[in-house]
């Protein structure tokens, strides 16, 4: 029998043995917490606490029975409570407007015309400097938006609601490519797009919505992402199975509504996207709060700042600088200079099984990035070192029938230094518009903070 | 330094070799034509023959440059050059009234009621025996069709056009699950179905060719194909990208149409598949009369017969009896005894890079059929091992973009004993409807008689 070498972590000793002719099993093995002494030691009552445990397993099972379902759509300040007065809702966690980026900025400016509220652009930045229109997180009523997020009074939003876990959720329409609020446009294009989706677009959904009952939203991602949709990058089927499901009822009570739809859906795929979003925000909702949870339950950035929340300390952002987006693929004339940082609530789904979580599914996600399906499949594999559990519903056909990871662990995130992925559009730092497109890493350190937060919230075992 | 040791063909040989430790490589050897000594010397004859080489390479070559276009929607009668008078099409090679099966036979009789020229499918069936009504393959018109296959004057035809070959190809509007033709059904319900979909919903596709033009119906399999369609067994997606492709004209130009036809989509999820087999047909059209040409162009089933077609020896059907479907998958209380042989026109995808050529593409109905991806691979890699080269259009996302295989070649299925494989549904012997699923496999013997037959025609090289 011969001799059998295993080594851990460096490299040095396995290359050294190699050197000498024996067989090396080299295992990639590092310090906990980056070898950080706080993060070990938070780490070390974070997993010795059986709190966290046993919070994190109900916090799943809530996640597991979620049912969110759409059963709004409509005006802003009809379906979501607390949108009063001159309120403008945006992506990401707090922030004043002198510290707000611009492209954010404009989809605030755009929508305090589309209010009526001013004439311009220019007259709309000093009323929000001015207090005149408040901003706030579209977070703090329960929505969610993606890129910019912006929310006024008059636009059109989904509404979502989870009957178990009683999670509801908001999320404004996706108004497409080009110049577009979640892009950070707040021109007349944009502004009239808004104006087609709140007047002639929503009513058809609504319509279809009372005629035939609540969509199940996340019926339609398991069956997006078994047609190749990651549910955050790629909504193109998913989009495909929304008009599907509701064209029969829009068609039959709602008929001047399918013209302006169709034409919406056949230029842009993402527009499930914040159906997604709107669902993805009821559901977490069930798990806000759960005492005791490291689980990571929101994932924000507003451009300026990117934040977590955690199920066990609900209403608490933790917070750092928002990173570029990374991997970046410019349009042509575009480069690091011309971005602006992360930005968009959109990464809760990834919180929910979706988006980073269903890589495996979309090869055309993969490829889109210059990679193939095992890069993909790489990347679901990295949620599932980083997740609690995997998905019931939500099954990638690549791998046979896996369910998602789902159920991002903090303690795992600050264990393995790794964090969830997330596929984004970059927009221009200045002007807003789409320039590209690349991979945010969710930032480390609010995760390592949130968790050492519940360490010393939770107090000794 | 040891020995290496290879075998081919039979294990006897490996084994006794390991018993006394010696490593062996077995290669999977088997003898040519399965050793039969007529088809050996087709084989060395078609192998041997540039003639073939050469006139399979523009077989090839054509069926890449194909671009087969939806050019038409409407009746049949006004479509189909020839349909004329007291004639009722049906998939497969000929067969008498008296031969041909009674899926099929109901369906005939249903379309008879459809015209008007019976009450009733008792007073219909004397009317063929009499010659009063006229059948003939659908192939004899340039058309195809799914399952029966059957097409009466008043019946919803999609009419495809490639601009590139100059080929052309019929087929009917699939009408869904249930009590339907093409399942051999030919129920007051079936007939009230084809009424609505030449009445109210081909109108409806009709005005959006007028208005937006020819619908490239190949990309449209293309994006079905990266959506999780092998674009035979499964349309899902490409009938969605259909429907999104065609209903902001639709909406606009004849929106009567758009109700009747989103509740027909919202239930058939196969629908495009007869856009499909319209346009492969008038893709395969442009290969037919390849002069020496071994490329299988139509593969061929009635229920009573299967036949197939090579690209070389045109409007020649080189027949057997049609098989049972293998692997079949029943609805409770059906059996083999209750099931017709293999039916239907729509394995031409197969000699598209359609179908079980995507399979790869398609883990949805590996998984339907009890396997995995793996099984999905396999079946792609078996439809290489017979086919001459790769669709520069249709890519299997799951293989990184892999072309599908292109090409069926009648010499590589004769020395193989392999045939492409048909995922295809499973109708009542006696009263039609669908009573399970499973996999078709091609019969051999029509491949290796029309090689015989291509090599006899062409003589001595």
């Amino acid at each position: 029998m011969s001799l059998r070498i295993a080594t851990a972590g460096l490299d040095l000793m396995a290359e050294a043995l190699r050197a000498q002719g024996a067989a090396v099993t080299a295992v990639d093995w590092r310090p906990p917490g980056g070898g950080d002494p706080d993060a070990v030691a938070t780490l070390t009552a974070a997993y010795g606490d059986a709190r966290i445990d046993e919070a994190n397993a109900r916090a799943v099972e809530r996640l597991q029975a979620a049912r969110p379902a759409i059963v709004g759509a409509g005006r802003a300040d009809e379906l979501i409570p607390g949108l009063e007065g001159r309120l403008v809702l945006h992506a990401g966690p707090p922030v004043e407007w002198e510290r707000m980026c611009a492209p954010q900025r404009n989809a605030v400016c755009g929508a305090i015309v589309l209010e009526g509220w001013a004439d311009s652009l220019e007259e709309a930045a000093p009323m929000v400097a001015r207090g005149d229109v408040r901003i706030a997180p579209a977070h703090s009523l329960n929505a969610a938006g993606a890129m910019c997020g912006v929310i006024s009074p008059s636009m059109a939003v989904w509404a979502a609601r989870d009957e178990v876990g009683g999670g509801v959720g908001y999320s404004p329409f996706c108004d497409g490519p080009g110049e577009a609020f979640w892009l950070g446009v707040g021109s007349p294009e944009a502004i009239r797009r808004q104006r087609i989706m709140a007047e002639e677009i929503a009513p058809g959904f609504a319509a279809a919505l009372r005629a035939e009952g609540p969509i199940d939203a996340f019926a339609l991602c398991a069956q997006g992402i078994a047609m190749g949709d990651d549910c955050h990058m790629r909504h193109q089927a998913t989009t495909m199975l929304l008009l599907r499901q509701t064209l029969p009822a829009m068609a039959e009570h709602a008929p001047a509504a399918v013209l302006p739809t169709a034409r919406m859906l056949a230029g842009n795929g993402h527009f499930a996207l914040t159906v997604t979003i709107a669902a993805a925000r009821a559901a977490l909702m069930g798990i806000q709060g759960t005492p005791a949870s490291s689980v990571v339950v929101f994932i924000s950035r507003n451009g300026t700042d990117a934040a977590v929340q955690l199920a066990g300390l609900p209403d608490r952002w933790f917070t750092t600088p928002a990173p570029l987006v990374g991997d970046p693929l410019y349009r042509p004339g575009f480069s690091d200079a011309d971005a602006a940082p992360d930005i968009g609530d959109s990464a809760l789904v990834e919180c929910c099984g979706l988006g980073a979580a269903a890589s495996a599914a979309s090869p055309g996600v993969a490829a889109f990035l210059g990679g193939g399906l095992q890069d993909a499949v790489e990347r679901t594999r990295q949620m599932e070192d980083i997740c609690l559990s995997r998905s019931e519903r939500l099954r990638i056909p690549t791998l046979d029938g896996e369910g998602t990871p789902l159920g991002v662990d903090a303690r795992a995130c600050a264990d393995l230094g790794s964090t969830p992925l997330i596929n984004t559009g970059i927009l221009h730092r200045v002007d807003g518009g789409q320039i590209g497109a690349g991979i945010a890493r969710t930032p480390l350190e609010p995760i390592r903070d949130g968790l050492a937060a519940l360490v010393e919230h939770l107090g000794p075992a």
